[in-house]
């Protein structure tokens, strides 16, 4: 068999403040033989998510850092092409974490590592999306954090991403009212008409805390109940004005701080004269969730109950330039790189 | 039977940022004649408590405004001096929301409104404070926020007040590192050595969030599992700073920002980089928690397990006063006012 070449991205050096290309490279390496056990699978989809900005640093943080000089970790789905693992075999669809490349070899015997799926009903790169990761994070924050019930009113940032979208969905389904905070009128209007949710607010017609205050009041005539939150800063300000006694918030992002930007919280003390709770989570920290979710919003997708888009950018070249562009909102819905 | 007069405190202004004397005044009211089911009681001791501040003011607030040119209400102990109530005798003990005046009239069928109290081997006080609303405050926040285990870290803000001794008493029992924070050495000395608390810091000699935090450091190594906040600010600040993943944050009082001043948490995003929860509660919520606070805390207070101080203003007269001390501090253990 002729060599294989693999084109991959590492993480070069990282970011002062905001990122650039420059922090990743492009590198080529070929595909060694497999030894006993494991498994190659060519990558079809990388997953784009906010949290990788996080790794880009080296401070503290809930994740490890990002090596420097190495395959660019994240989700990825794809296929078998060879295997010396008798539990999968040449064909099998698979997720992982398959990092920015174009091919992984994987020692598939360790437990979770590559997990295969069935493409009969759900398509393939929802693995990283609704059926995946981000919709397990919307699940377990709506679920188990904020807790919704019918009749209370359910606030989400972020809400045309892969995470917000999904939060908004499960929100209706379980009978509350789901308001949406997006950037620009096309998110907004896909928001509500093919997600389904009963408002969303343009955040970008709000610059400040007290117009976007007045914006969530017309939108959420009840209060707000529950938030989920992705962004932080003034947009959590000015949810904060509006939620009712015993609202919840649910903490999964904060990205108007990932470049290290102060971001206060404007007032604190309505946390306790509205008795509120705020939880900061980590999905990958609640594996026992996450039969249960994925259960249940692959039943949702697979019978069309539950609805999302993909932005699609093509090759592993783009990579880093589509990963920029998701931290600045450009994408609309789940960011994707198509490598087949 | 002479007319009796009964002294009492008014509110009859709202405050404009700090309050003063001037917001209060004394009224001489005569006490009526007692209806059928009605219970005169004669107030031996008033509670100050800090949550009253809030409710000198008339925005929204977790608690109703305190009315304009009424007594000024407020938790309370005493005697039964007159009863046409069967529940009730003269010299029964009671506990009970009497407000600042020396005698209450009470329609003692309204449930809850009075209870009779055990003074054999609990002081009468004392029902004020460890085995009140300010210990069952503290138990709650404890217990079921922030759930202490065995090894983790506590700490607690106001350390040496009513609520707070509770706190890092109540940590000790269960096994944890109690840390405390307080103004000033006398008060640090108490706590670590009348209380029994591991470390105590003087946050005076602490005035930015750089110095407080390495003082949490040096006094808690293995970081903090749980904060029951009373203070806000920059304590808050300093504590998130030296959190551990998965700490949680009992909410109970933000004294620093009582009169309006802007109190915003700097870094929000620790709530999520730690996996943080935080909560505000209010204990007069959680009823069905009070019998098995007041419980365990009779009982150690009755052996001498719980130790507690107090600060004793004399006379009606000195109520107001006593309490615009309280809101900065100068009291010493929990703040009450002897009528008897």
């Amino acid at each position: 068999m002729s060599t294989t070449i693999n084109k991959q991205i590492h993480l070069v050096s990282r970011p002062q403040g905001e990122p650039t290309t420059g922090n990743f490279r492009l590198v080529e390496a070929p595909v060694p033989a497999l030894a006993e056990g494991q498994v190659l699978v060519r990558n079809h989809y990388l997953s784009l998510d906010p949290y990788m900005r996080g790794r880009m640093n080296d401070g503290k943080s809930y994740a490890q850092p990002q090596p420097l000089d190495q395959v660019f970790l994240g989700g990825t789905v794809g296929e078998v092409v060879e295997s010396r693992n008798e539990h999968f075999k040449a064909g099998d669809k698979v997720v992982g974490m398959g990092g920015w490349q174009q091919y992984q070899l994987v020692d598939a015997n360790q437990r979770g590592v590559l997990q295969k799926v069935d493409t009969t009903h759900v398509p393939l790169s929802a693995y990283l999306g609704a059926v995946g990761m981000p919709g397990v994070t919307a699940w377990y924050g709506l679920t188990k954090i904020i807790a919704a019930k019918a009749g209370e009113t359910v606030v989400v940032s972020a809400a045309s991403g892969a995470v917000g979208g999904v939060v908004g969905q499960l929100a209706k389904l379980r009978g509350a009212r789901a308001v949406g905070l997006a950037g620009g009128p096309d998110k907004c209007r896909y928001v509500v008409e093919e997600l389904g949710f009963d408002e969303c607010i343009d955040y970008k017609q709000h610059p400040d805390v007290k117009s976007l205050s007045a914006a969530l009041k017309a939108a959420c005539p009840a209060g707000v109940d529950g938030y989920f939150e992705n962004v932080g800063g003034k947009i959590l300000d000015a949810v904060m004005l509006r939620s009712n006694a015993f609202a919840r918030i649910a903490l999964c992002g904060m990205i108007s701080g990932y470049n290290g930007e102060p971001i206060p919280m404007a007032a604190p003390q309505l946390l306790l004269t509205n008795r509120m709770k705020l939880e900061g989570f980590i999905v990958s920290e609640h594996m026992e969730v996450w039969p249960e979710a994925l259960k249940e919003l692959g039943t949702l997708v697979a019978t069309g109950k539950l609805k999302f888009r993909e932005s699609v950018a093509e090759g592993i070249e783009s990579a880093p330039e589509a990963f920029l562009g998701l931290l600045k909102g450009k994408n609309f819905g789940k960011q994707l790189v198509k490598l087949v």
